[in-house]
């Protein structure tokens, strides 16, 4: 990590997840959206944490994000229990995903409220919650630089005026391509990011699991592709991952220029591969720096029309 | 074209098409993996056809081949009628094909016979026919020194020994990503394209659609992305004319090294890319060689690092 980093705000979910696949299952493994994110964003730069817990959540797991240079003072600990997500994947690939129970808990009530100390963040992620209570969190940033949001179809089609206002006033929305098509009523990708670009954001990142992601500014596309998988055991939190990379990579250069964010997209490639090789954040944890730049310069060379593998 | 482009031999079906979309129809168009084939590759170098038709066939299908570098000395006329194929597309991008008819009349007893003037080809791409004819054209194109190969599920479900034998003699196999991983019994790509590589050729190209394609060769692996699109008026064809123009890109080099071949792939979505914005060929017919190298531009614009565009 670089000495100057650049800290990176994330608001979101912290649960305890349950995953089946068809020939394995998992509980009260660590999850949510926020977590997938601090664990991928720490590999690059210091990450502050607002999100909500209950009395329930488990040392081990308050250990293991402590034992990153994740900043807890914003994690928040209620009465009453964790928000729990259970979830079964098929499919070949466990390309397929039906949510089975979703108990929000101490989620329910959730404001994010920032500590004072966070409040001169410059780098934000908004995890997916509900637009207002991204808004808030908006307000007590006022020295952001770069703002991503990340958001669901539920939000689409039950918040769409916050989701436009969010929109207005972040600097790079993320959405997988349902979403992007859902929103903007039009069936391809680049006529679905251009009607999102409208609304205000200077970068759009369309998301599609195994098939890549794609960058959008004013001038022009980014085509990042997904790192080729050699094996699947829990697709979640992927996308976390994903944006936990991307905002690393802005905060470690300190801008979120077009080269920094398409080297950030295959960073974000590399860590979303990872988070699928094994149950909640494992594998996550278990990489270091090195095998991240191994695999980052393995998908470098895959997109390259050099001849000859650079050395 | 380059004045020194080989020739390149393509041998399979020529049709006459019937397409249905949920909102347009054609029908008795130009068709069969041949067809988009030839009118693909002669934008690069020429091409020397090899296939079969009926006395119905349209004298104006006859004169829009040879308005091009095709040479028709091996299409054969035979009593009886072309070859029909009537097929019906659905869903938001057209993703979705259903065939409703095949009737395969003077296909049904063809044979791949080469004239002599083809039997000094280099170049040859042997598209989606039964396994044994095509291993019948390589008895008689001795010189041949870059040979690929198409297939479909059919000839997996029903002629495996044979695509076996043929995957053993050529150079490059061009499968989808259900059929690698129907003929590999791997459910990743990577192990399915080793499985391949295995028997013998030294490159795998697994195409995805609008998805993207990858080459796989014994030790790198370069990942090329379909163009995006912003309309799609006939999905039929893609992937014939992507194989015509990575062959082109071959031939007019005169090597399949990695360099030609990654660059190849990127011609390949290209002419993808034009192949679905109308019905037939009619967009690959429209499309002049600047339109294509602008195309390619942006293309490798979308997968390049740098920071700035370059000009």
């Amino acid at each position: 990590m670089g000495d100057d980093a650049r800290p990176i705000l994330v608001v979101g979910s912290v649960a305890l997840d349950a995953v089946h696949t068809p020939t394995e299952s998992a509980s009260e493994v660590l999850g949510g959206a926020a977590s997938y994110f601090c664990l991928s964003a720490s590999m690059f730069a210091p990450v502050r944490l607002v999100a909500v817990v209950g009395e329930d959540f488990p040392a081990a797991h308050r250990r293991l994000l402590e034992s990153r240079p994740v900043d807890l003072t914003g994690l928040q600990v209620r009465p009453g229990k964790t928000f729990r997500w259970t979830a079964r994947y098929s499919g070949v690939r466990l390309e397929d995903r039906e949510t089975l129970d979703t108990q929000l808990n101490v989620f329910k009530d959730f404001h994010p409220v920032l500590p004072d100390a966070y409040r001169d963040s410059k780098v934000v992620f908004l995890a997916n919650i509900q637009p207002e209570l991204q808004l808030e969190v908006l307000e007590q940033v006022p020295e952001a630089e770069f703002i991503a949001c990340d958001t669901m179809k539920l939000w689409l089609d039950t918040a769409r005026p916050g989701l436009e206002r969010l929109f207005k006033r972040v600097d790079c929305v993320m959405v997988n391509d349902e979403e992007a098509v859902q929103f903007s009523g039009k069936r391809f990708l680049p006529s679905a990011a251009r009607v999102i670009l409208s609304y205000g954001p200077r970068v759009v990142i369309i998301k599609r699991g195994e098939n890549g992601s794609l960058l959008f500014t004013r001038d022009r596309v980014f085509l990042a592709p997904a790192h080729p998988l050699e094996t699947v055991r829990d697709p979640t939190g992927a996308g976390d991952a994903f944006a936990g990379a991307l905002l690393g990579a802005v905060a470690r250069a300190g801008h979120g220029g077009d080269d920094v964010l398409r080297r950030g997209m295959l960073y974000g490639s590399v860590l979303g591969s990872l988070a699928v090789e094994d149950f909640s954040v494992r594998r996550i944890i278990d990489a270091h720096m090195g095998d991240i730049e191994a695999r980052l310069s393995n998908l470098v060379d895959m997109i390259s029309l050099d001849g000859t593998r650079a050395k």
